[in-house]
């Protein structure tokens, strides 16, 4: 194995479709606790509190739901540059250079082979905190409102693909991204693959599609810093009539401490705590995990409800989801 | 400004010097609550539960206290290369290559105009955890025991310098650290600055020595998972007799949510959560606070405690140290 | 000593006093998280989330600060006839029966020798959820709605006096009190003393008034459940501009997690868990600190900051107070 | 509705039956975190840091297992006389006097339609702690030793009878227990009771048995501070091979953070956090849950494991148990 690649810096945004835009909106605000930075049209520009840029969640109203695309944003100009040449020698499918959207610049689009559309991009807007935004510690993007379950900052999504392994591919060659864990059943196919490209465990993760369709969201997730405010968070969940599918628990695979909750147009949202555990390790070999080690159920054995391996967005082709 | 450096991986290990080692060893291990790998001639190899490497502390008999040498660990055989030229080339003093200790292969040293020995290597001791010590979770180094406060893993030291914006050429010329806050005095002088080479905000600072002697310690800190842990640790250390300096409390600066204590040879060794914010911007940019930022005390308003600014270890010249 | 006293079931309700009226109810309702009873004239009731009756809190505007009156609920009609024959025999002066205000039925009002006033009531009006505040769980008294601080119940009160062995006297007298912990200062006075008449550890504290006139309150205490909402309470005054005088940190006596901010007009409230420990010994012998024990500090070694000693409301007679 | 009752002031202990006496002493003292009070031939009398008593749980091995006696303390000599009266006046069977325990004075013993044997007493034995266990703060009963789960007292246990309404009369009568909250079934029957003798918001909870016999032990809990206390036994369970049978979550009856291991013998142990809600209001009316109302599973929608409604000890006659 040759050395790390740095080229890309972090996870930057995720464009998620509704077709129940203002109740989502609604969601994303009061009751997840996400800011507002701009409405332009159909969109819905968010960000969490200390997310330094303009948005990273794009709320689009659409006919469908799911993932519209996904931003990571990059190291350098030059670290663009490399990744452009290793994608378009890539193979896989490339949109090209598009304007970045209100949030940033220019951006290279390119595609995953089950319909994922991902792009990197280096010029970005910074969020400028202006009159009661403006938080109380120079060190914070924007203020600690307080708002809902009121995560820090993006952590990471969950896509669904018919075969993992190929996805793994694909992300290790366009995002040079490094694999912290992965599950390997006993068909001798990859389950699930948790991927990283700087020290956080995970920025994404993919699990195996199981026939209702392409370019299916597993889900979304915001960080939280303490165990406590998940707890908190479910029960303003609670309140608000908001689905909770499961948690809280423990995840066996990255320790991460979950809740699943749907929003109103269905698209699965987590809330986690994402931040005490780091992979700092430049050699990290990754973690693989049988079927039957994940037959045991979550870290502290709650078993995996059915709907979360079966339930994605949109709903899907064949019985329309769960 | 260029791209940013990846060279460094992480901080990898310090070493502290004592007077009273068995009591600090007692102190680290049954109160503090990291493990011992070994114990060799007069120095104990210790790491926290999830540390990978088989030693981040070692804990080295001596006729004083303070730091013996700073330990980071690069990301590759050919970062270190490329390491060993900067350094070389920078003009500060330079040891050389040395045998690494117990838990890492060789490693080059050289010397901050202060005093402090720092080293880095590529090699490693990865711990392998057996018997007992194995984790429940695959993905974690090792068992969760829970004896004392029980930190996670190292995370950052503090060193003081008469000089601290000279402090600064060297961290960022030899390790290729990142500035990401700091504090600049109404004389103009650095009162201090918080430096990183990764995603963490900070894995090593430096504040400003007051004329008690060269190469002194402030602190060391190992992260625990959640401000309750804390909390919990206060408690703990109340019950084992352990003088309780300041704190839990959160900082203004980086945000830490804090406690300060001391070991019983007098160094001073911190808890801290220090995962829940990350600088994943690539283009950070440095955060300085100003003295009268800094005279508001504490994040909650805590007033920084007059010890706080005069002991450091060992006690120091003049007067003997607080 | 004889059988412990179950007349008075618990405190009931505070009346504060405000000069500066719609930013204090500002301060309770949006940063410290009550909710809104009803407004009435000059008056706002006021209730945590989970507290069971109309109001708890009485916020009156007023020419000055400090406490209206203190009212505790009585465990029966009962024993709110034979608490009343104990009073009118007590000597203490005697206000007689006066008609309730929103929040409960005729209540029998009196006044300790430092011209505090209380009153003891049975009959109340417990609170009715309706529409958007009616909880997801039947137990819970109204809807958990997460906003500010936002305490589960009412916890205790602090008064001065400027002759707490007097106070102790009326307490017990009027109200059965046990008393669970007191400070006696070297010159032989007591320096505070904490009441409780259920298995709450304290109801109400009192602590010695040093020349800055009568009928002064100290503060005012809700509870929350979770060190980790004291915690995050702090950075919500914080970025609301409150000022936070001392904590979050421990009390020694009492065990209690506080935090101590002051609402616009100056009178300090405290943010507590005040659950965890509970006095259910029935012959609880009461914990005497000395003046020494004191000057160590809170539990973890926070020296208690100046003003904690002198300022309380109205602000004084001599000096205006802090 | 009368007077509440004052004559019981608190559950004073429990006994367990375990036919794996060691390794269940074992888990208790190395894992659970009680400390040991005693020895004696076949018991082993424990305690939780902050219990006052000598002991509130008894471990005595035994060819079975389940609960051996179930202790309560009294208000005062006078209160033990009263309940004495008014238990023999019951017809409920009533086995008399006896020596007490270890821990206690002498002690009236009476049993309920399905066998469990309860006893109620005055005097005690209060626990003084010598030498190291000496707390650093003189308000608490003994050193936190911060030992496994290290839970602070002794809070509640649950027993099975076949018929929740008869046992109810019993509690009512026998001790003036007040019901809190209960369960409704579609049958009209009660399928779960939770009673209160002080502002604990249960300290005894009776759920239906399904024909595996008399005299059955649901579970024993102690109470720990913060839900944090109880994730992070979560982890030391784990980590030590204790059965996890379903947690930590959130009880939506009672409000309860759970936690629910087997101890090695087989008895159930929770570990929850039970005092941040009280029950101060003296006229509290049964919160009365529908069939239909808990199949929605706990506060957060965790479905009720099975073996929750079906486990018990001892095992039962007909299946051995779960």
């Amino acid at each position: 194995m040759g050395e790390p690649c740095f080229d890309i810096a972090h996870l930057g945004h995720v464009e998620v479709l509704t077709d129940k835009f203002e109740e989502s909106l609604d969601f994303f605000t009061r009751v997840y606790g996400l800011k507002l930075s701009a409405r332009e049209g159909d969109c819905a520009y968010l960000r969490a509190w200390d997310d330094y840029e303009f948005h990273t969640l794009k709320l689009t109203a659409s006919e469908t739901t799911g993932v519209g695309h996904i931003g990571y944003r990059v190291s350098s100009e030059a670290a663009l540059a490399r990744r452009v040449v290793a994608i378009e020698a890539s193979g896989y499918s490339v949109h090209g250079w598009v304007d970045g959207d209100a949030g940033h610049g220019r951006a290279f689009r390119f595609e995953d082979p089950f319909g994922h559309v991902f792009e990197i991009y280096w010029e970005t807007r910074k969020f400028e905190a202006t009159g009661d935004d403006v938080p109380a510690l120079k060190n914070m993007s924007s203020r600690f409102h307080g708002v809902g379950a009121c995560p820090r900052r993006l952590d990471h999504l969950n896509l669904l693909a018919s075969d993992v392994t190929e996805f793994r591919n694909f992300m290790q060659t366009c995002l040079g991204s490094r694999v912290t864990e992965q599950i390997r059943l006993d068909n001798g196919r990859l389950g699930g693959c948790w991927f990283t490209i700087n020290n956080k465990t995970y920025d994404l993760a993919c699990t195996e599609e199981h026939g209702k369709g392409a370019n299916r969201l597993h889900h979304v997730t915001y960080a939280a810093d303490q165990r406590e405010d998940i707890l908190r968070a479910a029960d303003i969940f609670l309140e608000n009539g908001v689905h909770i599918e499961t948690g809280p628990h423990k995840h066996g695979i990255q320790g991460t401490f979950f809740l699943y909750v749907w929003e109103p147009a269905g698209n699965r949202v987590e809330l986690a705590n994402a931040g005490a555990r780091l992979i700092l390790q430049p050699d990290w070999e990754t973690i693989t995990w049988t079927e039957t080690e994940r037959k045991k159920g979550q870290a502290w054995g709650l078993k995996t409800i059915e709907t979360f391996h079966t339930h994605g967005t949109p709903p899907g082709e064949t019985n329309g989801g769960t």
